[in-house]
C-alpha cells in the first residue's frame, strides 16, 4: 500500500492486504446489498441516527445515457494544481487505496498515472455523516469514482503521488463501477520497482503468468501505462518519417495460398474448403507494391511465425514494421535510408516521451538508448575480426550466434559508444535465396542486420529483381522451383532494383528500453503456450 | 496506345497489339540473345554497318550496387519542365509505349503515374545511330529504362502526356529490367476510361480476375497508384486525428482462442496441437484497453470474416479502424467525436489529395463526396419514416435492409445534401447482446451505423460496462454464458462506461471514390474464391 501520508502509514505484505481483501470485501458485498435494497441509493440510509449526507454517496446508477449530468464538468486528476486551491471539482478517478481510521478516510484516487490524495472526514458543514466516511472505506479497491471535492493546498508536498501539492477534501463520492473485492494481483505489487531499500518489498512479486492472465489489471500500472503510449509513439513515427521520405503505405494479406518459404514454421487456416496459411511475412507484397511502381512503400501489421520457440524475444504473433525501397544504383541508399529512420525514431523518443521513459525507469532498470547519427555501419569481416579478438572461434562465413551477437553488442558499445548499429554484408550462405550477391566478392551478399543493444531487430537486404538470376539462385539452394514460381513471374514484368527489411516492433520498444522479456512490450503477447487473454 | 503525338497516330485494337506484341516478342527475344552473346553489350554491335552509338545503347548489366555509376544523378518525370530547357538530364522510366518509324522511334515513358514523351531519332552529331533506334524499337513495354536525354520544349503541347510541355531527345538508352514481350494484360486497356467518346475503345475492357491475377501490371494503372495513395490518406488522417484527440494506439491480436462473438463466421488455425480462431472484431481488446485505463484508443488491422459473401462489398480480410472511447456521461460524446473525425477525413482528403481523386475521375466515374460539418445525425424513427413516406414497407423495429439502406442514402442525399450521415438509435431488437439499451425507451438502444453514399461504413454502439446486466442481456439473447464468461469477467475490475465502433478502411475508400467494388480499394483482395496473388 502507497498510502505514506496516511495519518498512520502501513506497509502491508501479502497476508495483510488479503485480510483487509476479505474486510473490503464484506464490506462491499454488505454495501451492494444495501445499494440494491436503496436502489438509487440517494434516499436516506437505514442506520440509526440520522444521515446528514444522504443523498451525497452511493453507487450511482449505471450509466446508460441518460442525459443526467450532461452539464457536468470533470477535471483531470493531472490537472490538480495549487492554481485550484479552494476551487471545486468533480473527478472521475479509481480508488486505488483507502483506510478508514473512525472519523476520517484517507484514499489516493488514480486516473491512468497519476494520483492525488483524497480525504474524507466527518464534518457536519460540509455535509459528510459518519456513515458517509464507512462507505468509502468500504469501497473496494480499483472501482470507479464520481467525486465531488475541494482542491486544497497541502502542507508539505504528498511523495507517494503524482500530484503533489494539492489533495482533495471531498464532499460527495458515488461508485460509477465497483471492482470486485477478491482482485487476483494488486496494483501495488505489480508496479513495485524492481530495484528498492527494502528487502521485505523485493519479495513480493507478481510472476510474469499471473500479469498476463489478468491483463486488464497489471496494464494499469505506471510502467505499462507509459511502455504502450511509448510503442504507440514508435508506430507513429516510423510511419510519419517514412512518408515524409515519399513512402506509400500499404496493406498486405494475412491469408495466403502457399507458405513461400517452404512451409516451415507456418500456421494453416481452413479457408471455406481449402486449406490457407497465415503469412510469416509481407515481403512478396511489398517486392509487388514496388515492381508495380509504388516506389517506396511500408506497411504495419500482424506477423504471424509457428516458431515453437519459449524465449524472452519470441512471439508467435507480432507487429512488423516493414519497408521496401527501389533503388538506383547501390542498396546503401535503402541502408542509409531505415538507418536514418531509426536515428530519427529515437531521437523522436527521446524527445516526446521523456516522461514515459522516466515512469518505466521507475520500475525497471532502464539505461538510457545511446545512439550515433548517422548510424554505426559495420561490415560483417570488421565483426569478426572484433569477436576474434575477444576470444571467440568463429570462421569467417559462419552466421552469428544469439551469444555472438550479444557479446558483440558489448563490443560495438564499449568501442563506439552506440546501442544501435548497423551490420552489413552478411556472408551469401547464411541468407535466404532471394539475397543479391555482393558483385565483388562471392563469399559476401549485399545484406545486413540492425541491433539494438546487441539483439537483431532488422533483417534485410537488396533481393534479387532478376528473374533468370533469382531461379539460379534458387537452384543453388535446392528450392523447388515450381513452388515459388509464381514469385518469380512477378519480376518478369519489369522490375526496378529493391532491397527493404522487416522491425519487429516489440522487439524494438523492449530494447530501446532495456527490457528483458518481449512480453513486457506486447499487449497481448502470443507465444507457443499462450493465445489468451 | 496512347502515342497520338507520334508523327501517324494509329489507335490500336486487341488484334493489332497482339501483332505488335509479337513483333515486339521476336525483337526482344533478338535482343536478348545479342545480350547474352555481348555480356555488357556495350560493346560495338554485329551489323553490317559501323555502329557509331555503339556504348550508347544496350541492357545494362544487373544493378548488383558494384558502386558504378554512383554519382549519377537522376531526375523524376514530373519534374521535367520547360525550366529544364536544354538541359541533359537521366531518367529511369518504364517505357509505356514506342513506335519506330525509319529513322525515328516516338516513346512515351512512365514514372509512377507521370509521362513524358521521348524521340529516339538517329542523328551523327548526337551519335545516335540506326540500330540504336532500332534497339529502342525493339525494348518491351513496361521495360524500366535508364534514359540519357536533353530536355527540348515542343512546339505544341503534348496532350497524351501530363508533361506536356517538354519533351526528352535521348542520346543514351539502357534497358535496367526487361518486361516479357506477352504481357497479360495493357496497362493502356486497363487505364481506359469508362466513360469515352469512342464506341469501340469502350469494348476493350480486362475484366476483374484479369486485373486481380496480375495485379503487379494493373496497380501501374494512374488510377490504381491515385487510389492506394488516397487509402494511405485516409489510414494517415484517421490516425492523426485521433491521436491529436488524445487517443492511444494499440495493437489487438489476431489469433484468439475463443470464437466470442458465437463460432459463425470465423477462420480456424492449426495452433501447434491445439486449435485457435482468426479474430473477427479488435473490439474485445479494445474494451479490455478501456478497463485497463487507456480511455482513449484505436487500431489499425486486419479483420477476418468466414463469410460466403460474394458482393460487390465483402472481403474475407479487411482492414479495421477500430476505436474505442471511454466517456463521462453520455454516449454522444463518442458518437460525435467519431462523426467528427469522419468530418475531418473527409476534409483532409479533399484538400490533400485533389489530384488523386482527379486522377482516379479520369478513369472512373466519380461524383465529389458530400459532407456536413457538423455530420448529420438522424434517429432510427426518423429513418423509418422517410422510408415510409417513399412506399418502403417497414416496421419500426426492423433492421434495414441493403436495399433500404441505399434508398435511404439517396433521400438524405436530396434532403440534406451530404452524402454521409449518422443513424442513431436502433431498435435494440436487432443489436448485439453487449450493446446498451435505451434508457428511456426499452424498443431502442444506445447504438449507431454510420454511411456513406447509403452503405454502411461503422457500426458501433455503447458497450454494457456492468457484468450482472451483460450477464443479464446475454441470457435474454440465448448465450451461452459460458462461453463469454472471461468477456463478462473482464468488467469486474471496475470499467468506466464506453462506447465505439468499427469502421472498414476499404469501404470508406470505396465509397468516398463512388467506385463500385471493393476489389478495387483492396490492394491484394480476399474473398471466398481468391487468395491469390
Amino acid at each position: 500500500m502507497v498510502v505514506s501520508e496516511d495519518p498512520q502509514p502501513v506497509m502491508e505484505g501479502d497476508a495483510a492486504s488479503k485480510k483487509a481483501a476479505k474486510k473490503a470485501a464484506k464490506a462491499a458485498e454488505k454495501q451492494q446489498k444495501k445499494a440494491e435494497h436503496k436502489a438509487a441509493s440517494s434516499q436516506q440510509q437505514q442506520t440509526e441516527e440520522p444521515d446528514f449526507s444522504a443523498g451525497l454517496y452511493g453507487v450511482r446508477k449505471l450509466i446508460q445515457s441518460s442525459g443526467e449530468f450532461a452539464d457536468r464538468v470533470y477535471t483531470d486528476v493531472r490537472d490538480l494544481a495549487v492554481g485550484l486551491d479552494g476551487k471545486e471539482v468533480w473527478v472521475r478517478a479509481r480508488l486505488q487505496t483507502s483506510r478508514a481510521k473512525g472519523k476520517q478516510c484517507f484514499a489516493v484516487l488514480r486516473q491512468t498515472s497519476s494520483t492525488v490524495q483524497m480525504l474524507v472526514s466527518v464534518c457536519e458543514e460540509r455535509r459528510v455523516s459518519k456513515q458517509m466516511v464507512k462507505f468509502v472505506g468500504s469501497i473496494t479497491k480499483e472501482s470507479i469514482l464520481d467525486v465531488r471535492a475541494t482542491v486544497v493546498k497541502t502542507a508539505s508536498p504528498i511523495e507517494s503521488c503524482t500530484v503533489k501539492n494539492v489533495e482533495l477534501v471531498v464532499s460527495e463520492v458515488w461508485t460509477v463501477s465497483a471492482a470486485k473485492p477478491q482482485l487476483p494481483l494488486q496494483i501495488e505489487d505489480a508496479a513495485r520497482p524492481e530495484i528498492s531499500d527494502d528487502p521485505e518489498a523485493l519479495k513480493i512479486r507478481v510472476n510474469q503468468d499471473t500479469r498476463l492472465d489478468n491483463r486488464v489489471l497489471d496494464l494499469r500500472t505506471p510502467a505499462n501505462q507509459a511502455i504502450f503510449r511509448i510503442e504507440a509513439g514508435v508506430c507513429r513515427l516510423f510511419r510519419d518519417i517514412l512518408t515524409q521520405r515519399g513512402f506509400v503505405e500499404i496493406h498486405t494479406p494475412k491469408i495466403i495460398s502457399a507458405a513461400s518459404e517452404g512451409g516451415a514454421n507456418v500456421f494453416t487456416v481452413s479457408y471455406f474448403k481449402g486449406a490457407a496459411y497465415l503469412a510469416q511475412s509481407p515481403q512478396l507484397y511489398k517486392q509487388m507494391a514496388i515492381a508495380a511502381d509504388f516506389d517506396k512503400v511500408f506497411t504495419v501489421g500482424a506477423v504471424f511465425r509457428a516458431e515453437d520457440s519459449n524465449t524472452h524475444r519470441h512471439l508467435t504473433e507480432f507487429v512488423g514494421l516493414d519497408l521496401e525501397m527501389a533503388f538506383k544504383n547501390h542498396y546503401h541508399e535503402v541502408v542509409d535510408t531505415i538507418g536514418q529512420t531509426f536515428t530519427d525514431i529515437f531521437r523522436g523518443l527521446r524527445d516526446q516521451f521523456a516522461i514515459e521513459i522516466a515512469v518505466v525507469g521507475q520500475q525497471y532498470r532502464v539505461e538510457p538508448f545511446k545512439f550515433l547519427d548517422p548510424p554505426l555501419r559495420l561490415e560483417f569481416p570488421q565483426a569478426v575480426q572484433m569477436l576474434k579478438e575477444a576470444g571467440v572461434t568463429i570462421g569467417e562465413e559462419d552466421d552469428l550466434s544469439t551469444p555472438d551477437e550479444k557479446l558483440l553488442g558489448r563490443l560495438v558499445r564499449a568501442k563506439y559508444d552506440t546501442d544501435f548499429y548497423i551490420l552489413d554484408k552478411y556472408p551469401l550462405a547464411v541468407r535466404p535465396f532471394y539475397t543479391m550477391p555482393d558483385p565483388n566478392n562471392p563469399k559476401w551478399s549485399n545484406s545486413y542486420d540492425m541491433f539494438m543493444r546487441g539483439e537483431e531487430i532488422l533483417s534485410g537486404a537488396q533481393r534479387i529483381h532478376d528473374p533468370d538470376f533469382l531461379t539460379e539462385r534458387a537452384k543453388h539452394h535446392a528450392i523447388d522451383i515450381s513452388k515459388i514460381a509464381a514469385y518469380i513471374e512477378s519480376f518478369r514484368l519489369g522490375c526496378p532494383p529493391h532491397a527493404g527489411g522487416g522491425i519487429g516492433m516489440e522487439r524494438v520498444v523492449m530494447l530501446y528500453l532495456g527490457l528483458d522479456n518481449i512480453r513486457k512490450t506486447s499487449m497481448f503477447p502470443r507465444d507457443p503456450k499462450r493465445i489468451t487473454p
